[in-house]
């Protein structure tokens, strides 16, 4: 932290690769740092310069004869190395490296990175970059960085890993009057990441929120610790390029860093108290709210206007992003029919009519805030004969602020609200050129409130004290690891569930039909069989189970048919015998599963089961360990929880029996590493409770060739449970 | 349409009303017509008055001694009635009615609006309004409107419900450079609508799209014929605001009309060939695209990009929006290869780095436009020290237009992007802040593209002639009506749906237990037992209905427990008995059913059955009649569909049978405008073919009290069938 403050409030600063050739970076560099009101020292390092603009310039850095915190590094690749080893000779704290050529060209710039990566460890050097574009800091005047503006003041860090949408965005910003607290392109992260920098502005009372453009992921549980520390108290907004399996290949190609399921990236955010946003302008749209107004409390918004139409455009946006239009008090009712005249909409939206002045505008928006089922409000304006742009834009600015509500306006139009969208923005409302735009704003903050719940919401209890026979497992696993498999058959899957309390269905193998008979009547009919073969993941696809089978005869016929019928489809299948087991009819199946994503590891996968799954999607991710809490949250993110709970003449499930399921398969997959995919499908379920009929794990060659810590550890906050 | 040629192309013009009052609507109006390059004759109005600004004023329109085209009121609105025969008295062939205070207002303002309907039509004059802005026309430097500025000439037709909304865009859209051919404000539309202004502007020169924003409807299927019409060669864009419940309410309480429902709007939008947007910013955004280039062929779009992350982020949201990334060819790669440096992207998006200049993406654009796999490009720029916005801009300008591709660009930042937009504009490239934006055009007028083969499918061949016994439905309802019902037995539903080719489950009335098992025997084992009554629409529900009947011994007890069951929740049920049916298991149960929308009239649902149509909603809407290409249009727009047609070992069931389904099912509904509700729950259906496993209809005593003529005489366009 220290040395990372010596590189965002420098004394002293080298720029290594200084040049006064237009058009360099190497002059940009330091054109942007003498050309500004730093107030620092800046010293021009060229190996081939006695001075650059008239500055004088050094050789190296060890040659300036003075204690450099930041060296910003603009010479080609293959120097680099050398140069960072000459700052750490020389003390330098900290390097930001613009130069590109590392690790996204393939083997030589491999072999450059290692070295720096070596270099920078032994004399402990914090780095940004390489191939970034710099950072700007405007309370300290300090543009270190190539580009050609300097960003404008303002409580807002903002992170991005793509350079060149830093442009653009600088660009923007200052056009529309958005300033920053530090303003950062990070680059390929050889060291500074995105949890570095989280933590350091958590610290930066300059800084009210953050902004992250993210294209790739390393140490995601860095990151989503560092993430849910900061937004405990204040927002962090990400725009996550690759929602899409083709854009994520595209970031993959573009970054050369590992893509994982994006879904997976939904969940995580969620956890750590991230607000994902969609597109860039909702980035800095959501930002503006954030940083000008109070959070709302709820997302109860109210509409005042002075035009019918675009007050309906308002409500459809913000059903469409989930919010709740405010019902208004009869109070409040009242206190409008005193203010406003007989043809207003008496309800929500406020349709003050196209004839409102200012004055009209600001009783109405009083009496609006003063109604206790109104969180937020929308003004929203279009030029009329007697509606002055500016008058109105003036009264929402002299509103007391005492209310805590959240003031969002739309001023539609051109140049006749040009003026009052200036003062708008003075005073501290956030403005957006269409109520739609203002509305997913107002989701985007909600949603940072809400995820604020899930942050400080307690895990809840487990119905009993949750054992697991650990031990046990580990026996199963060393077994099949040693009979060289990497799938367990249905019987050791649904040994490794029992033994973590998940309830399974009796299975009885049989080894012929006779015995399968046997066992039937047993058990009783009806009754399922099944193949038992560690080589067929699945069953229905190859005739390898029948169900409902009702007597004797059947199940007799059955044996020779399950395992004719897979020895056509895989000849080479080492087949072990016949589950049998009960049939069980429940009323609803659902499905919980497991699978390794390359940037988060185990994501729980829960929801509706059968080919609902492949169909409806009807599914949803969660991070383990789970709490109880968090299990509930997931059972309610699907559609079929609408079922569950009870629907119509249908009973509630027993729905405290699928929170501990999830519970406990949380910790079974983060207790062994060594699952790379694990299956409960189906998992029956009804009033009485559930029972998992079939399971199917699959093993991590990597992780049974070098085996790894188990997951439980990796927990995303110490404040977890 | 020679009187709306005159409302539109005036020569005289009547300002009833009019005034020197500053900020008065009568002198805005005024003087907006004089202090402009309009080319005819203007005669102020008023009844108190011998001049005004100098100009003469008449008492009466009937004072002014010369044929008026066109008469522009804005005097209070009782007086208006008068105002509107002394016009018809005179010979004014057309009115725009500003005035407010008619049917929005209740009582008083009704009558008034009928005594002016009743003038109109005597005098078959044509009247906007009343309750509107007027209307502006650039290019007869015409602006009948009292809004403050002219609108600049273009090629886009505006109608909007709003007047408010109307101010807002123009003033917008001067600041943004979009012009119109006619931009009018609709008002009430006690006479002239949409569809007149559609038909109107589709023999308009100077109208190459129409752009519609809407929050009601009347004579919906006048106003589909007439979009049906243009949007066969010009494209129709609709923004409609009550999209949700609470919207549709909210534009209910503000616009008087009803709301319907807004599922049947995005059906008969894209029936009629419309193009349905989302919000104020997309309709223009989109308009402006389909004003300067020419309609994609298909939706395979290219991204050309000096940066790797916007890039990531308009592929992103281009699948968002179901578009597709185009596949560059082999040829294409190596001729990017021999343009760009190596560490180029070698896949769309082509990132052609963050050093290229202009004539880099000069030839990457050309070499890309020249791939048969490219139906479009978005160019993507972002300022970076090698790039000079402005030079590609010109460059991309000058590309020679004969490839007939789609063009787009954005341009992404603020004042150093400003020239290059400006260019781009001009040089009719349209131009967006972000690529989301350009994409969401981009699908949008893709949209407009499927929407004309929609308009131009064949309707296809249905499996054998299709003769539907009517007469013998009409015997039913007659029976039924002779009754005093409104609800048809199951019975009686089934056998309608028999008479129209419907193929339904066999069904035998048993009055006792004995009778039951009697039927139960001969249909033989399992069957399914339900009760027959007109009272109960939901027999599940109240225990009137037992599956599953394996033996007599079953089949004798579930006839009183039916029947106990059932009176148990209704006392007062006219029970006639339980029916007794084969028990079917077929592979999927589908839903079929049709409700009356209050502005389109029937409505076909169609889509996957059971719990899943409340639980996943995965159904579809179209109107009828239907033909065999239509019926496939809905089946596909389902998520089952996915099953339907096969889905991994499941075979593919008999999707011609539910196609006919529903084309016999549309012309019942058709034919018989008596029936208010119909549902066919579940149809049931495998590789064999669909069988109705259950009926329900429900008459619409409005209808039974006053007949209706059979809808299929309303079909939407004469060149339907």
């Amino acid at each position: 932290m220290t040395n990372l403050d010596k590189i965002f409030n420098p004394k002293t600063i080298a720029v290594i690769g200084a040049s006064d050739r237009p058009g360099s970076v190497g002059n940009a560099l330091l054109e942007n740092l003498i050309n500004s009101d730093y107030h620092g020292t800046v010293y021009p390092v060229n190996i081939k310069r006695s001075h650059i603009h008239a500055i004088k310039a050094f050789k190296t850095v060890k040659d300036i004869g003075e204690k450099i915190d930041l060296a910003i590094i603009a010479t080609p690749a293959p120097g680099v190395p050398q140069i960072i080893k000459e700052c750490g000779e020389a003390g330098v704290s900290g390097a930001v490296i613009i130069s590109a050529g590392f690790i996204e060209t393939g083997q030589g710039g491999e072999k450059l990175w290692a070295e720096i990566l070596k270099t920078i460890k032994k004399y402990k050097i914090r780095v940004v970059g390489p191939n970034c574009l710099g950072f700007i800091k405007p309370s300290l005047h300090l543009n270190a960085s190539f580009a050609s503006q300097m960003a404008l003041p303002g409580k807002i860090s903002f992170i991005s890993q793509s350079g060149a949408l830093c442009t653009s965005i600088l660009d923007w910003s200052i056009k529309n009057n958005v300033g920053f607290s530090n303003f950062i392109s990070i680059g390929s992260m050889i060291d500074m990441d995105f949890a570095d920098l989280i933590d350091y502005f958590g610290q930066d009372k300059k800084t009210d929120s953050i902004l992250i453009y993210m294209e790739s992921l390393q140490n995601a549980r860095k990151f989503l610790a560092a993430a849910r520390r900061f937004s405990r108290t204040k927002p962090i907004l990400v725009l996550k390029a690759g929602r899409s399996n083709e854009g994520a290949q595209a970031a993959k190609s573009h970054t050369g860093a590992m893509a994982g399921n994006d879904a997976v990236f939904d969940a995580a955010f969620a956890r750590a108290g991230i607000v994902r946003v969609g597109t860039i302008l909702d980035l800095f749209h959501s930002a503006k709210a954030l940083a000008m107004q109070p959070q709302p409390k709820n997302n109860r918004l109210a509409i005042i206007t002075n035009a019918g139409g675009p007050g309906v455009l308002a409500i459809d946006s913000l059903k469409y992003h989930q919010g709740q239009v405010a019902h208004l008090s009869k109070n409040t009712i009242a206190k409008l029919d005193k203010i406003l005249p007989p043809a207003w909409s008496r309800s929500n939206p406020v349709d003050i009519l196209g004839d409102a002045d200012s004055v009209r505008y600001q009783k109405s928006i009083k009496a609006v805030l003063a109604d206790k089922n109104v969180d937020a409000i929308l003004t929203i304006l279009t030029p009329q004969a007697m509606t002055d742009p500016t008058e109105v834009a003036k009264k929402l600015v002299a509103l007391p602020k005492k209310s805590g509500k959240t003031l969002l306006a739309s001023w539609m139009g051109g140049e006749q609200v040009a003026r009052g969208r200036q003062i708008l923005e003075k005073g501290n409302i956030p403005i957006y050129r269409t109520p739609e735009d203002a509305i997913s704003s107002f989701a985007n903050i909600y949603q940072y409130s809400k995820n604020q719940e899930l942050l400080n919401e307690t895990p809840g209890a487990t119905p009993h004290a949750f054992k697991p026979k650990t031990k046990e497992n580990k026996k199963i696993l060393a077994a099949v690891v040693k009979e060289g498999r990497l799938v367990l058959t249905e019987a050791e899957a649904k040994l490794m569930l029992a033994n973590y309390d998940i309830p399974t269905i009796e299975s009885h193998l049989a080894k012929t039909a006779q015995e399968a008979v046997k066992q039937a009547q047993k058990i009783g009919f009806p009754v399922v069989m099944k193949i038992l073969s560690p080589d067929l993941t699945h069953k229905t696809d190859c005739g390898g189970l029948i169900i409902d089978i009702k007597s004797e005869e059947e199940a007799k016929a059955a044996f020779p048919n399950i395992v004719n019928s897979v020895r056509k489809h895989l000849p080479k299948a080492d087949i072990r015998g016949v589950l049998v087991e009960p049939m069980i009819k429940k009323k609803y199946e659902l499905m919980i599963g497991c699978k390794k994503d390359s940037i988060f590891g185990p994501a729980i996968l829960f929801g509706m089961g059968g080919v609902a799954v492949e169909i409806f999607k009807d599914t949803t991710i969660g991070l383990p360990p789970l709490n109880m809490a968090l299990a509930m949250r997931m059972i309610k993110e699907t559609k079929i929880y609408k079922l569950l709970k009870g629907y119509r003449n249908m009973p509630r499930v027993d729905i405290a029996s699928i929170q501990f399921l999830l519970y406990k398969f949380s910790y079974l997959v983060s207790d062994f590493p060594e699952i790379k995919e694990i299956d409960i499908n189906p998992f029956a379920v009804d009033e009485y409770g559930g029972i998992a009929l079939d399971s199917k794990i699959i093993l991590d060659k990597k992780v049974i060739d070098k085996p790894i810590k188990p997951y439980s550890h990796l927990v995303i906050s110490p404040t977890f449970k």
